[in-house]
């Protein structure tokens, strides 16, 4: 077997980040011995009662093998196939899943919306609540979906998420999150999780734990408790139900026990905070946005970047506009790796 | 977190078994550092450059979370929507999978078909390839799906998938196997992959691997290679494409290193022999069928039953006739497992 | 433009009667002036009303311009993607819709049941609706569809369907009726709409005009009104929502005054018992099953099959079994027409 | 029966309008006597040979009953379920069918463009065709769909069509019309059908008949005759196969006959720039867009709309800014409509 990548010089996303300790030690754990498949076997109940004390409130939960499979699944809960989703237009599922959740609406339509640092500007949203609502010719209104923290690394105040799921609510519409990076958010607004979820309205939450710990392991949070049959069914349907689901539950349960997601998230955090701090006493670099949890904009000199691609870094730049660079850190992260590139930076602008 | 069942009494399938420390040791070595997502990393190309050894040719490799994902995209990739899937009546894609293949190719209709062992009856097969073919009024057959091992545990001989290969190539249809249980059925025939696959016509594998060692991952191999690009968007959309590769890659790598997946599925079979062996020797036991693999049928009187569940045994049973039983051995079920089991049947026949 | 054929030779179906002079009158008035849209229009709201009077209690109505929109609209709004669909094996939509059902469903799973003359054995209804409900590995029992008349021209008595009603309802799921061939089996029973469908407990109603007299139109009967918005909605997006609706809805409101549907089937009916009449004192003829409307299968002589399409006529045969043959009389078939057929069969005895 | 609405103040649509007297005397002959179904009679046939004619080239051709299944099924024909579909963002596909593409295609996206007079704008789909390529991670560019004349009223010119098939095909897209009101885009250029379809690289083309004439039967024309018969195989699937096809046919055959679809949208043309040339005359309204074809944007003081409204005049305003209105005229409007529409402005502005 080959050896993973040693270097350290991947900014490009948080999914280039292994495992820790802890979520291998869990999977060693719970390869002994035989269990029921399917979820029926003790782990998995372990972690449906460790989100319910999390969430302080009774929730069911389906691990899935990807966040793709958590958004779209529970997209597919919320909207009919003549439904349309009311999202950010840089939302991840607008852009990044290939149709899934087209696919699995059987159809529905994904309406875009605008607002700064990738958060669902409130004004468009209550237009677009309402737009053509029970005209049979157009795409009726049905889920709103907010990403929590955004995919520019913003985070919506608890003020923010309350009025879109107000918005969303009173129009009769059902709420999504799309919490890819739900711990780093939790991590910077220093809220509960149960503030930013179901007390915001939030129906259905996309638990991402991928980018932040744990290896190929998912969770779909389920508030609205109604929609549980239907989505054992949807996820069994789309080759979601493990047979050894324990394996899925041993990374989650792991990852949730003495906070280990939320340690992991204020790493994170953490370390791009330093970056931010760093880059921002250098004239040459323009920090671009909020950067509320792990992911950094900035603009940097054409030479910066050239140099920073020769020197071995890895991250995306260019795609949004010229010279735009996105930075992110995850809970593998170390303050000496923030320190060698924010060195490399500062060396290439002498 | 709590430990999993201790007990080796659930003879109830192959999916009760954990993952073999070779699995889990190749986890937590790539675990460490940082790796490309999304397959590019180093261990995903390690585990197809394995299994075009294994297969003798070039193929191309997707990894998946479960052997319904494998099946269902495979045969999304192999049937227009308004096509049909033949397949035996027993089958895995007609029976448990809720519908995976009809979400998967947006409505294509399974035609289910007889034959002994859950083996497609050739006869039947030569009338289904060409039933109604071109008649808008009816669906399309496109595409033929044999499972090996079959599902009550028989295994086609390599005459018999030749000849219903044949009869697929014949007629312009694609041949997909479900190969849940492939590396048992390579290890009962003695053949060679590529003898059991690409030479009898396969365009499509489904590499089961799950039920024989690792934890969450399967694979699909790709033998018409046309079909990559597709199969690459479809896998990606439906929630597939694991951010995360390198632990899908790193439990099959694990698995097709020193010939694991075939010294798993040779102990597998062997074990179900031993018992069919001692089972055999008792009169009070009807042996059911062909078990060629690592499954077995049997009919036992109804207080054997009764008395080897109170005895915490966990098995199918009654499911298909009254007294009917079904019983699954894996890689690690122990001869001692065996033993116990066949002492318990007898002394509950005294 | 080409005349369509003069001969009155074709027996294959009821489809390929033109249409009688009250429903071309009707289009020609619908035809002049403006109209609102899309069922807007005062005819639109005439044909509804008609249909409420004629059932005898509040429905809604949708007008399609095929009797397999019909039915896969209306299966679509029974069960969601993964439920199923229980139905004769030798319904149309199981055989003749290119999985139009499975098309618009999502990718529902239509599970075919046996019995007599096309229709659904009770006993076999009472053990599928049951099947595996719940268990996520399988498709969720969710809809029955019944053909009256069925695709073999028996009709089911008001006993029969009550009780396959009885047998859905108690079980929760829906009950669909194909109603294809309605009026001739109204006629055939000499029942009222009523007792023949909402009260046997049928939510849903394909009420089939196109093979009685309409030229392109049949409708959505709807008894479970909060199906109405979700139907609405199907029927847009499915392509199936006239703009100029009047010219469906005119052809369906002349279809439902003074009687015309009933007149027409009725006729229809007449003809296939005089048909029937005249084979059965001929030795030769074996007439095969129930044949309560307008359809008449029968085993014939190879040699009167083949002089008979040497004649011109044209008919099903050999599709089924060797030998056997299926007739189909319609509102325009003559007496003159059924008696030349039978001179016809009697002189190739001779 | 009612009569349909008798005034002639409807200005909403193009699709109030009845049908001419040439159309129902078609239906009328085409009622009598037998005809094989689902298009294999002779006036199908006739159809066939007029297209073949028209567009100087062998075509193949599906007759459906309404233009949003023509513009569904081709798309479906022309992307698969994770492509993307180009097309105007004020485009008919994307905004009024209630995801019928994305129903047929199983998902595929819509991308909405921008341009004036809702034509797309050549350099946007310059960038389009190519955007993120070969991606799996976002759905692929597959085909632009163009509607001529456009949902504004304008008409594509044959160079700036020309153009967009050049981008098109250079990129390996398909290229799809909606042509809806293609009638009226050919009589407003007095080009060849020819030139602006197949000749500009158009695959499949919509070619819309009911809002020039016809009741309820519009037609799919297939340039690439490689996608025929996929396109049959859709088209019975999505319940669209009519069983008495010949009247569908005798509408379109009567439709191409002598002219009668030119000299219809001619007159439809005719009347709309009658309409426009009084309203120029007018301060108080102001012309908006391009009006080559049937229907014209304007924008009219409030309170001439209100006395308009309550005249009883029907038609669109305040749904694009407050004030615009559309208008549009038909075959069947007369001269005297437009006059008197003229006068009542006139005397509300007084």
């Amino acid at each position: 077997m080959s050896t993973p990548t040693p270097t350290a010089r991947i900014f490009s996303s948080d999914n280039v980040a292994g495992a820790p300790p802890e979520i291998i030690d869990a999977i060693a754990r719970a390869a002994a011995g035989q269990a029921k498949p399917y979820g029926a076997d003790t782990i998995t109940g372990d972690v449906r009662r460790k989100l319910c004390e999390i969430f302080e409130c009774d929730v069911d939960v389906l691990l899935v093998s990807t966040g793709s499979a958590a958004n779209a699944l529970s997209l597919a809960a919320l909207t009919p196939p003549w439904g349309s989703v009311l999202c950010h237009r840089d939302s991840h599922i607008n852009n990044d899943e290939c149709g899934a959740p087209e696919f699995y609406t059987a159809g529905a339509k994904l309406v875009p919306l605008s607002g700064d640092d990738a958060k669902i500007d409130p004004d468009e949203l209550r237009t677009a609540v309402r737009y053509k609502s029970g005209d049979v010719h157009s795409v009726e209104p049905s889920v709103v979906s907010v990403t929590q923290a955004t995919e520019t690394g913003a985070v919506y105040s608890l003020d923010e998420l309350h009025t879109l799921g107000s918005i969303t609510k009173e129009a009769g519409l059902r709420l999504h999150m799309d919490g890819a990076r739900f711990a780093g958010a939790v991590a910077s607004l220093g809220c509960t999780p149960a503030e930013m979820t179901w007390r915001a309205g939030v129906d259905l939450l996309s638990f991402g734990a991928t980018k932040n710990g744990t290896m190929t392991a998912d969770a779909i949070v389920v508030f609205d408790r109604s929609l549980t049959a239907e989505l054992s069914f949807r996820t069994k349907r789309a080759g979601q139900l493990a047979a050894k689901m324990r394996f899925h539950a041993a990374q989650l349960d792991a990852y949730l026990t003495d906070g280990l997601w939320l340690r992991n998230a204020t790493h994170a955090n953490t370390m791009a905070a330093r970056l931010q701090e760093g880059l921002k006493a250098m004239p040459e670099v323009d920090l671009l946005g909020a950067a509320d949890a792990n992911i950094l904009f900035c603009r940097l000199p054409r030479q910066i970047i050239d140099r920073l691609l020769a020197d071995g870094y890895v991250f995306y730049h260019d795609r949004w506009e010229p010279g735009v660079v996105r930075l992110v850190t995850s809970f593998a992260t170390t303050p000496q790796d923030v320190d060698d590139l924010l060195r490399a930076v500062r060396r290439h602008t002498a």
